[in-house]
């Protein structure tokens, strides 16, 4: 198992950067689901390269075509095949690292594990531009998800110093909406000029910058996960990580519990409008890998673009000496910004496994 | 799948916290493999409740048996079982809980999704019990990964406000033995008074404290994982949040990364005796989901345990209203204490998984 | 994966023939669930060596020990985990085969596998006493099924040259549990003299004999199952093959279609009583991968008892050269007899599996 | 899962008889294999529809696109993406069987399973059309297993009435390259007549065939596969019933070992040129799930077209009334003829995927 997750849906991701295309199969999505494809693409659009100033110049369009699974923009009930054409990669840049690994990219690693024979091209199988297909199956999921009044929303919780709040405690489907259609997905507007000159500083420098997503997912019915190794955050957390940069989760309160006590962790339960809730949400959503009918919260930390323009140490690998290089080329000062909706796609297509795992039956 | 994990080594853990045992298969193990038991029970007692004024005081020897899978010390290449009797278990303390659900446990959760047969006396299967056989698992995975010289430790990073210092770049062997050795499991000792100030505290007002557990495994060599969804991180992560009580986990920089450059959190490759490694290590020992080489370090936040002995805010089922409840009973005033070996042990049990995976032929 | 399947509901055995125990773990089932003992051991018994004269003579009386998972006779939800001592194992009689592999049994392949570190004593994990696990976990899923009007018999369709006729198109519970209680598991009675005469002639000639073995689900609902790789026939054919000895398997018609004319083979559909049945049921339960409602029928081939007293040809590892052994002990001179109720107890289980998947909740 | 199967290599098979394409992602091939496309192509077109009076009158040129996974002819190491166009879909002759099910069948089925939404326009998803996928898949996995000294060939047991020889006890690639040049793929071309006659016969009458395919590899090293639930037998025998029309399977002597007696059935092994192997194969290659270093032997048996020409009883579904349907178009009159380098294409998947999970490193 590698490019593929997913229990009741699967999702099998391919292509390389600069390959032919990339593309993702969904297998397991029940039969006639209306999909709108224009919504679809709108949502891909929120990760697209080359759509706003703060992001990497490379152009792609980056429409999806349906080989199969979609009908009359109906599901068949199919396993459903998308493709993406890469049309604008320029792979001349990129002969030099087959010698001089850049630090913190694959280059090095994917050696190591696939030997002389791996395509590392544009960042290969590695590339950030794999999770094109990831929105493909996240805006899928989302509107299967919608369908059933769950909605998943995410918000840049930080880049560099500049700081959004934090979701409030029962957000809503319009908030989710509000922040997408910002220039920075953020809450508070009041943060984006600040925000926006941590990047544009960065980038000035010939450097970038990293930033910290919170995602939140409503109207997920208690009751869903399992304890101990199929839980929420187990899948949530294993799925996550498969978003190249990541290199943190956690859930409600998450690290900050390190430091509390319990009595101030602890969200007692309270009857609201005949329904149970607790208070507040620090254990983010899931008690024991089960989700409590409360949102889930999650935030994942995403590292700085390891391209930057600033002269980098490195080593030569066929001399074994240490050495520089210089990365030239297009690259985000801060891919927090373009992950925010992939952050989203990853966690529908969670959810939605869960949900039709447990709740449906009629997928292949 | 719920309590089972694993791909080359599958881990299936049973029992309840009240039941007649508790357990675990492990299915997979090369034949022929020495297992030190004694050194085996030396690992588990690390975790063995009672064994120290900071921990519960409910006394279980949680001696093994071992039913399957082991001739004379020898492992047979058939699935082990190992067998934990549960000797102390006081039941009467839990009936109140059905009703009247404790704040921030599995109580209201596991009832949502398996209805009222579940059996949730002292827990349950979501026990924080259930963590012992975990420790057979991983000690048994720390047995085989150190006879391959691939050795894993773990300290409290931090207990509430009191801090330990960080792994150095390149720990030892030696180091993670001295850790395991010490009243707590620390780095720098003279942290020891205050973080035992912190648990006392907690304990003495009828509360607890949540703590930072930090993971290193050394000697793991590079080349191991694959890229998107089966890195070493997705991993780590879908296991290690199978340990009740974790909400979150970071590798190398972490959520500090949030923060930072990329000309900051960049590793550098350097020559060093001829090997290839990194200057610093912000990537926690995996790019792109592959082993690099250099030390694995991750950090996961243990939450307070959410057993107090101060009244709390709940709801009984029953009725639908608010209400209070008080739990009495032997409770950890920190689950980080006792979380150590079990984090440990997750990780050895993951580790081995993998390397299994990619480099030995014998496993059933 | 080796010793694990299933999926809603996983099933891992461990043990090995002359071991302390063998034994089970059953992930999965839903909390609730009266299970009745009594009912589940005389389920076992049908397979119990020594409780006929045309079986082995080993006499274990194999009672199972409920470590987890069960309270009251019910199901609490978490894993069961059952345990079956080992109590007249022989161990004396197996040294030899180290060395002079036993032909058709898994001596070699297993020392080829695993190395000289591998148990195979009695056959190790290998044996088929590794078959009583597997009828605890088959028994406990016919009880489940039988709540949801779902019943699984299965009979000696032949031994040798005597035949038993065929399942009718639709046979009754009232049925399956008629053979049950025959000395041999027959349709027509009238077979058993042949069949036993069969039997005893290959025991009083040092020698075995094999036998087919037919299978059949009533109740299943239509629509359980997908096309291609997770269809019924798929998981059945990959369980069954897990019971020792078994060497085919063929669905409906099975292997006469290949002389077939399709306007003999293809099943009419025909309204009955209001319901949408096939006229007869070549398709054998199952068209594309999913349940059409009809009966699941299928036939497993069971080959004779490897182990034989006459002399037989063989190799010495250590000298390289042909040499001869002769086998000693008890053996079935039969298994086919024995294997019944553990074709019926693997069918329940892939059933229970694949119907848990699609249509309840509430199971870890 | 459903249309996924495979462990260390994953085939991902996706779309619709009449959709825009059919084609299958391959992930956890190594990187840096030679793949000849020439050769791939060859070996698709022995499934190639209209490629002999013998097959369905249906045209499509079938030739595979590759988006991903290969360059300059290399595998690159990534996900392989390879889409087959749909040219010479005719949707119209299928509406009716939306409400009269055609018997044998899938089209009633997959309604019970997916509802109104599904697309079974010639067949959809269960089509014998997404065969070509397989043997794409296939085809890459003989090419690598060649080069490994691993060969796979098959050939037609029986047509009707009509019998090939079987396989030698020791088959040869070149015995393979013979079978597959000649107008029907069998060993003894004598028999070529009289199983033509089969098929014309059937053809003529309005009518179908059934037939039996032998399946051999050769070279497979001893010691590939797992005891229970993860053997040689037990995958091979999920992957196979994968292939649309298989009604069985059966290994070595097959079903014909439950008239066999012990001394009968049992293989000696001998020492022969200083290798252990067995006189004969009546075991077919696996012995405990384990592969013994003798040539795997199974065959599968074919169930006719279902689609023939002759009037048939089926259901109105709207009406519930019994009433009778008559099937036009252009159908294979023997789909075993072309269904014989689809068990050979996957037999190689499984078999590649069983050698590269226990001997190689460097796959994704």
């Amino acid at each position: 198992m590698s490019s593929v997750f997913g229990s009741a849906i699967k999702i099998s991701v391919f292509g390389a950067s600069h390959g032919k295309a990339i593309g993702v199969v969904i297998d397991g999505l029940p039969a006639g689901e209306k999909i709108d494809l224009d919504e679809l693409y709108s949502f891909m659009c929120r990760r697209r390269p080359g759509s706003s100033p703060l992001t990497t110049q490379r152009r792609e369009k980056d429409m999806p075509v349906f080989l199969s699974g979609i009908r009359d923009q109906m599901t068949t009930g199919s396993p459903l095949c998308a493709v993406i054409e890469n049309s604008d990669a320029q792979s001349k840049d990129y002969s030099q690292f087959r010698d001089k690994p850049r630090p913190s990219h694959a280059d090095y690693t994917a050696r190591l594990r696939y030997g002389d024979g791996v395509d590392m091209d544009g960042g290969g199988h590695f590339s950030g531009r794999l999770t094109a297909p990831l929105t493909i199956a996240g805006g899928i999921a989302k509107q299967l998800l919608a369908k059933r009044s769950i909605f998943i929303g995410a918000h840049l919780k930080s880049v560099g110093n500049a700081e959004d709040e934090s979701f409030p405690l029962f957000p809503t489907a319009e908030l989710f909406d509000e922040i997408a259609k910002r220039q920075l997905a953020v809450i508070d507007s009041g943060v984006i000029p600040s925000m926006t000159k941590e990047i544009e500083n960065a980038r000035a420098e010939g450097d970038s910058v990293g930033g910290i997503i919170e995602c939140c997912a409503i109207g997920v019915p208690g009751g869903l996960g399992s304890p101990m190794f199929d839980g929420v955050e187990n899948r949530l957390a294993h799925a996550i990580f498969g978003i190249p940069a990541v290199k943190g989760i956690e859930f409600g309160a998450g690290f900050a519990c390190g430091k509390m006590r319990g009595s101030e962790h602890n969200d007692p339960f309270i009857v609201s409008d005949g329904k149970i809730i607790t208070e507040k949400n620090d254990h983010g959503g899931a008690i024991g890998g089960i989700t409590s009918g409360m949102p889930i919260v999650f935030r994942a930390a995403v590292k700085p673009t390891p391209s930057i323009s600033k002269e980098q140490r490195t080593v030569s690998l066929s001399k074994m000496e240490n050495t520089t290089l210089t990365i030239t080329g297009r690259h985000d000062p801060c891919i927090a910004v373009r992950a925010v909706p992939v952050v989203e796609a990853v966690a529908a297509s969670v959810i939605l496994d869960l949900y039709m795992e447990e709740n449906e039956n009629g997928s292949y």
